[in-house]
């Protein structure tokens, strides 16, 4: 038995999330179909966390056990030639037996992107939240920096959260925009956040707030309020599901890398 | 009354072309839908041109006569709120009574863009025809060059072709070539077709010849043979229609410019 480790892109917007679920096409209900088709093994993949409904993937990372002997080198073409066309792995190797896509993650990355200003990108409209209307970036900058460090992040999570701790390390977090498309008068705003973990629905909840504050509705310092304060119904909405992507997760030495 | 000039971006994923077809969903039907919805008025709009099933636009004009009152700035919104999500006019002004969008368009540009390598970008998937091996990008740039001027398009365009002349000029042919995205082995080429007028799949001829001399299987130098032959059986296939893109129609002074 090998224990092979795959990174896989998705458009999460036909599936109902990663995970399996009775009576919905799911990510995971792919790829283990199709890892049956390849194999004629009943695999079950593991993979580094979640992702919800609508939600995007760049590297998900998943891995599983197989006796198949195919050549590691051919394993992402045969997976793709049985995926659908939303669905690309983009690379496989062989991993140490103790390697568990979720449990060895070190890090993760997520991007939030919305386009901001009068007209939305119809190319890009599965990726990009369309906000109608101007956002103050330098007051959404500062906002941002607040969730940087250790913090309890109770407010910044669903409260059907099932977590037993919800303290996380936000190791990074940047706000990336780009330049405005004169015909559409609007621009891109890319939100990256590193972190440790990431709680049920914190980076739509920590983007909705943001977007309240690049609305002027709230002032950048009442982060650290909400944050201290350990209640929900503080925060901003939950962003919608579309703008957001898993966007790298991170091994140490051992696995893969984009 | 008043003669009104808009320009507008859609994805042609689900149409069928732009021109108005019986028991067909084309853009030109979805905009007078819109524009009756808007004036109570069976408004017919004439297009800088037609575009294909699956072709986009970025920048495609139109223009129509109309008495509504409505003040030309509010047009754009008024229109997007009765579109599809996948069809957006970004601009509306008032144009003297003789504009005509297809008689006094003085250039036209089109995109056409291929991403060449290992695995494809599945979030452009709608616009990026995927080629799975390396291009020879130097020969496809000096087979490119040969297109420039005016010549008999005839080697290059469809045989149903009901155009009178043949002979078109082409002033500018670039090709671009993005950077490599290191995660997915691949890269997109964008080659920009900027010429007085087009004949019926003329640019996917193009590409498509372009495309074989990337893959070494002509010359470039063999275009010119190509164009003074005059057959269209001597040139390469038809390229895929979704990697093509309507981007800019040219107006001189009167009319719009992105």
């Amino acid at each position: 038995m090998r224990n092979i480790c795959m990174t896989v892109s998705y458009n999460g917007a036909s599936y109902h999330g990663f995970q399996t679920q009775p009576q919905k096409i799911t990510i995971q209900q792919q790829l283990e179909q199709a890892l049956y088709q390849l194999t004629f093994e009943e695999i079950k993949v593991t993979a580094s966390g979640r992702t919800d409904a609508g939600v995007h993937a760049r590297g998900q990372v998943f891995n599983f056990q197989t006796g198949s002997q195919i050549p590691i080198e051919r394993w992402c073409m045969a997976m793709n030639s049985r995926l659908p066309d939303d669905i690309v792995v983009w690379e496989a190797r062989v991993v140490p037996d103790d390697f568990h896509a979720r449990r060895s993650a070190k890090r993760k990355t997520y991007r939030y992107t919305m386009r901001c200003g009068k007209y939305p990108d119809l190319f890009k409209q599965n990726t990009e939240f369309h906000h109608p209307t101007p956002l103050d970036i330098t007051a959404m900058q500062d906002a941002l920096s607040c969730f940087v460090g250790e913090h309890d992040f109770t407010s910044f999570c669903s409260s059907r959260s099932s977590a037993e701790s919800h303290v996380r390390t936000i190791f990074e977090a940047r706000l990336e925009c780009e330049p405005m498309e004169p015909h559409l008068q609007s621009y891109a705003i890319h939100i990256y956040l590193t972190g440790s973990g990431f709680l049920y629905n914190m980076v739509r909840i920590i983007v909705g707030t943001l977007i309240e504050v690049g609305e002027g509705k709230r002032s950048p310092s009442s982060i650290r309020d909400v944050l201290s304060a350990k209640d929900r119904a503080l925060a901003g909405p939950t962003a919608m599901a579309h703008g957001l992507m898993l966007w790298e997760v991170f091994y140490g030495k051992v696995a893969p890398n984009a």
